[in-house]
């Protein structure tokens, strides 16, 4: 059987992958993990420079004769396909700038633990790490969490009452941080209990909840971008 | 008179601003720069937090009754309006996906002065600033110049013949580069002719020359995202 979707992302790791892998799961979507099937990471690395749109990093998506790049880029794609973002431009854009918000907070996420570079190992950039998640955990976690409360107010989804990705987006950001940064993280929500809501609210949704059960979702470890380094959260 | 934009973002650097700047002037078309007129720093601070549609950070731009945040999402907006972008989906995405990672590296350059956290002076992570900005020079210009130097190829503009809002935020960062890591620069570029051109080919774009030459473009200074600290540069 031909799927429509082929997602391209490192195997092992939730990732960037994980904001497609949501999107697709609540879509109702068939796709193919390439890189988690035999001779996964090979076909990975060689679809990486083929075609007239190559990545620069994955994720990427092939769907329609397309290859689409950069995770904010492929679910403005599905979105539009799916129901996943509203189809007037105001609101389609209202919700790509959330999605390129939460983008900003994944990118810090990650730079906690790599402030010096990604081709180093940890250990290597540990000193700067501490000072780098210690800014993180008590001015960047409260001011993004504070912002997107205040989006959300008292509705059900970041837009109103229809699920967007963002909203699976900032899902996987609440539970990445969660799991990387219980405490910092715990603290941030007790500010927000329509943040936790909404987290709650995601996990419930019967796709979402049926695919977290899932093989298919691969648990938080310590090679993806949210890592439960102890030393970092405070 | 009204007009058609007005854009906001700190006054007295370029900054993300720039990037929105630059597609405005080569559209042609007329916009106020808000925080640089009388009292904008405070009207800037007040439009951050109003309407539906707030922003997490500058830059927004205010146009036909929206408000658009996230320099990604202004270019996709402009570029729709004003054909700095093909009509059609996979061009349109493409287009996007390259201005997406044009915004990483940026993102990069930036955190090469500020790699512990935006909120400390540069004099308090200068330590670690020299490590990530070792890494930068070494490992990541050189492996963002192999990239969108394949893409470039021998066109003359990302896409093909016409030029895109990518194209302007790709010259953007090849002139910040040049300013910021003059010699880290000037090696990159010398194994990428193609760049080099198509920096010279958006630098003789008239509209461009005519920015570049008025009051109108901001010089580069050590408190934008671009800073030439010697030290950082080999």
């Amino acid at each position: 059987m031909v799927q429509s979707y082929e997602l391209f992302y490192w195997p092992g790791i939730q990732g960037r992958g994980e904001f497609v892998r949501l999107a697709l799961e609540e879509a109702g979507e068939d796709y193919e993990d390439v890189a988690r099937g035999p001779g996964g990471t090979d076909a990975l690395m060689a679809a990486l420079k083929e075609g007239p749109t190559p990545s620069f990093a994955p994720p990427f998506l092939r769907a329609e004769g397309m290859t689409i790049g950069q995770t904010a880029a492929i679910l403005l794609y599905l979105g539009e396909r799916h129901g996943l973002a509203p189809r007037e431009p105001a609101g389609r854009l209202w919700t790509h700038q959330l999605q390129l918000t939460i983008a900003d907070l994944v990118a810090e996420a990650h730079d906690t633990h790599h402030p010096v570079g990604s081709g180093l190992y940890y250990e290597d950039q540990k000193q700067e790490a501490l000072r780098r998640a210690q800014d993180f955990t008590s001015a960047r976690i409260p001011k993004f969490f504070d912002y997107f409360s205040r989006v959300l107010g008292e509705k059900d989804y970041l837009l109103g009452p229809e699920l967007t990705y963002a909203d699976l987006s900032l899902f996987q950001v609440l539970e990445g941080l969660a799991y990387a940064f219980p405490q910092a993280t715990a603290r941030a929500l007790a500010q927000h209990p329509n943040l936790e809501a909404l987290r709650r609210r995601v996990t419930a949704r019967p796709r979402i909840a049926a695919y977290l059960r899932s093989p298919r979702r691969i648990p938080f470890n310590d090679d993806g971008i949210f890592r439960r380094y102890p030393e970092l959260d405070s």
